[in-house]
């Protein structure tokens, strides 16, 4: 007689799309113990072979890895819809920058980073790719909420509340990632903020610490097609040919945006095996244009999808950019065929966790990676019929429809009422940033 | 001493957009008797005047028109998802006619029209123009649900299980009218499907009915690139010229898509007054492209938006509409601050209700019009914080936030739970449905 093993969470599921696969797999069960997956198999047989402290019946549900967000300035959720429908630069010059100005505070990024990962809690997200100002901060409130983080060691030349040079702004991240070097959720990588906002001298240093410290480079790239105009006039290369030459593309860069890309552009992120972090939302929203998905994909260039900062989306939904950007990619191509939603959910997962350098531990719902997982009901009415669940999760069901969350195989479905309950205040904190940012509009 | 007024409803809201003007009133309340609007003033003002049999205290939502789906196959619903990420010409050939014709029956338009109205309903929705076959069952939904519709007079060439001819659609469809003229709820258009599905003598007798009984004319225009082409060669001329020429165009013509127009098209719509339904994500998600919505609005055409069938959307979702159009817009033009919240919010209701014919009845929150009105919740965290409700509502909140609707004055918030409860057993004819039409896929 078979003994049974002892396990700390059973999660039985009507379908499962594990993504290290293109297979769904119906009536199957994730044994998770001590965090990590142990074993992915039909329920009746896990029933057998496990015994659970806790079991989770998901008998109408999609159950997914958890999605990870490329790119985002969390703490940016508290200037959420301060100024919209404006010209870039008016929106930047009269409203982001002088609000920043005022009111960027440890207390501002730690209030707006909470409020963003129970945004992106509520919606699946379990692992987010921030870069922002005050960076223990960001990682404090990731901590508190039990969601993985690689927080950037943002770094500009010009001076902000947080730091007063590029070396400032590297110095400070470093001193915060050796605070943070044990914590099992909180990662870091190092974030230039562009091109056209770091000088040489200072993406030769991060390309040496990359190195030294086997850290991600995190940099918006491409966005607007203004940048590229400038560069070349400044540096007479393409900002793209400019970190290159400096060492900075390869595997471990993410590069954010990318709308703006000729062939030689693709092929210099194919061949150095770049990331590229998708935005459509933020890139539609600001005027930035579409980037080229399908022509990134077919060239087999590894895509992550990215929300942005809620001031610029101005929702943190990775299922909606999951939709937007197979929905762009058709529409803009003319190709009802390209990037289908299971595309789109492995970017918005697994093509994830690759940029970030983590797809050993998170990005699929493998034996020996960690349990992070989401769940999609698909019963309400407006999910009805079914017939192809992945299709359904792209096409059909928002993120309203996530039930269940778990990073490291502990359910955060607390937060979606955690604002209420908050041990922080969180809710009083909301209505004084609320009060004081008003005047900035 | 002022005698108080007895009525029927007092809806109290924090934030009142009545989209009649651009005006954001705060504490306002929306007094309603008999269905109609009487009254829209501060609230306290109409605590004093009105005696209310019942009240509805919104203290923190913004309260909008009903929004009007200007275009859809609301029976498709059962058809949702059943072919996903497909080239145009397989998906319709291979899965959708073969689906229609093998299941199409005035059950299959009943049971797929009552959930598309829940969906609807639930998501702000208050009124759709729909075109479909067996409008009776169409008509019936809707009635039943206690909503809104615009009823297309279905026209083909082609037979299907519910027509032979053109003059077969016609005479039934007209037969169809006679039966729910008296019905408050329910209109009807003279819906021909397409100019290259409809010939010249039908379209003819089309515009001499549309004069005669004074009706909408419904109809997909220019939504591809090949159809241009084939009527160059068939017709020798473009396919919104040749519907000049039999005399559909005007302040009756609903042309729905308008994706690919040339400067000729554009003057065409504008000059003769006619109306586009626009409708982004279906555009995109079948691969016709992006329609130039920011020259029709510049050329001073009056939009509706349209959510088309679930079938190729997959989601019946306005709100979700309204942010696609104005992001679209953006990216698509350069401009940021092209198609604001405001357009959209006008667009998704009064648009909807002019190019219905209906504006003198729906689409704004006036005195006098009839009471169909729309609530959001705004205070979930994810609408956090919320300098600007009508930017919150297209760039934040989505359809999920909907908290109540009303259509005539009367409450149809139990739509939310109208298919565990159904009296039509609603939710067996669903799974019976996704059985039947499984094979088909």
């Amino acid at each position: 007689m078979t003994q049974t093993q002892k396990i700390d969470l059973l999660i039985e599921a009507r379908w499962i799309a594990p993504v290290d696969s293109d297979a769904l797999l119906e009536h199957h069960a994730v044994a998770i113990d001590n965090g990590r997956i142990l074993a992915l198999l039909p329920s009746n047989q896990a029933r057998r072979r496990f015994q659970p402290a806790r079991q989770r019946i998901l008998d109408k549900h999609l159950l997914i890895p958890g999605l990870v967000n490329t790119h985002t300035h969390a703490a940016m959720t508290l200037l959420r819809g301060i100024a919209d429908d404006l010209p870039l630069m008016e929106w930047l010059q009269k409203h982001i920058w002088p609000a920043e100005a005022a009111h960027m505070s440890p207390q501002f990024v730690l209030d707006g980073t909470r409020l963003a990962c129970v945004e992106m809690l509520r919606g699946g997200i379990t692992c987010f790719n921030d870069m922002y100002f005050f960076p223990d901060a960001s990682a404090q409130a990731a901590s508190e909420l039990g969601m993985r983080a690689t927080i950037g060691i943002t770094t500009l030349e010009f001076p902000t509340p947080y730091a007063s040079d590029a070396d400032d702004y590297l110095d400070k991240g470093l001193a915060v990632r050796e605070r943070w070097l044990e914590h099992p959720l909180i990662n870091f990588s190092l974030a230039p903020h562009a091109p056209y906002t770091v000088n040489d001298a200072s993406f030769e240093r991060i390309a040496t610490l990359a190195g030294q410290l086997a850290l991600p480079i995190h940099c918006h790239i491409h966005e607007t097609q203004q940048e590229i105009v400038d560069s070349l006039k400044l540096h007479g290369k393409r900002p793209l040919a400019r970190l290159h030459d400096l060492g900075l593309t390869g595997p471990g860069l993410i590069a954010v945006h990318a709308v703006h890309l000729d062939d030689g552009d693709i092929r210099l992120l194919a061949e150095s095996g770049s990331h590229v972090a998708h935005c459509p939302t933020s890139n539609l929203k600001l005027a930035s244009g579409i980037a080229p998905l399908k022509r990134l994909l077919d060239a087999g260039i590894n895509i992550g999808l990215g929300t942005d900062g809620a001031a610029s989306n101005n929702r943190l939904d990775l299922p909606g950019e999951m939709r937007l950007a197979s929905l762009l990619a058709k529409g803009s191509t003319g190709d009802a065929a390209a990037v289908s939603a299971r595309h789109a959910l492995r970017m918005a997962t697994l093509g994830g966790a690759q940029a970030l350098g983590l797809a050993t531990r998170i990005g699929s719902i493998t034996p020996g990676k960690q349990a992070d997982l989401c769940a999609i009901d698909l019963s309400s009415s407006d999910c009805r019929p079914c017939f192809d669940p992945v299709a359904h999760l792209v096409h059909v069901a928002g993120r309203e429809a996530v039930s269940d969350v778990w990073v490291d195989g502990k359910c955060c479905i607390e937060a979606k009422t955690l604002l209420a309950n908050s041990p922080n205040n969180l809710e009083a904190a909301l209505t004084l940033w609320q009060n004081r940012l008003e005047v900035c509009r």
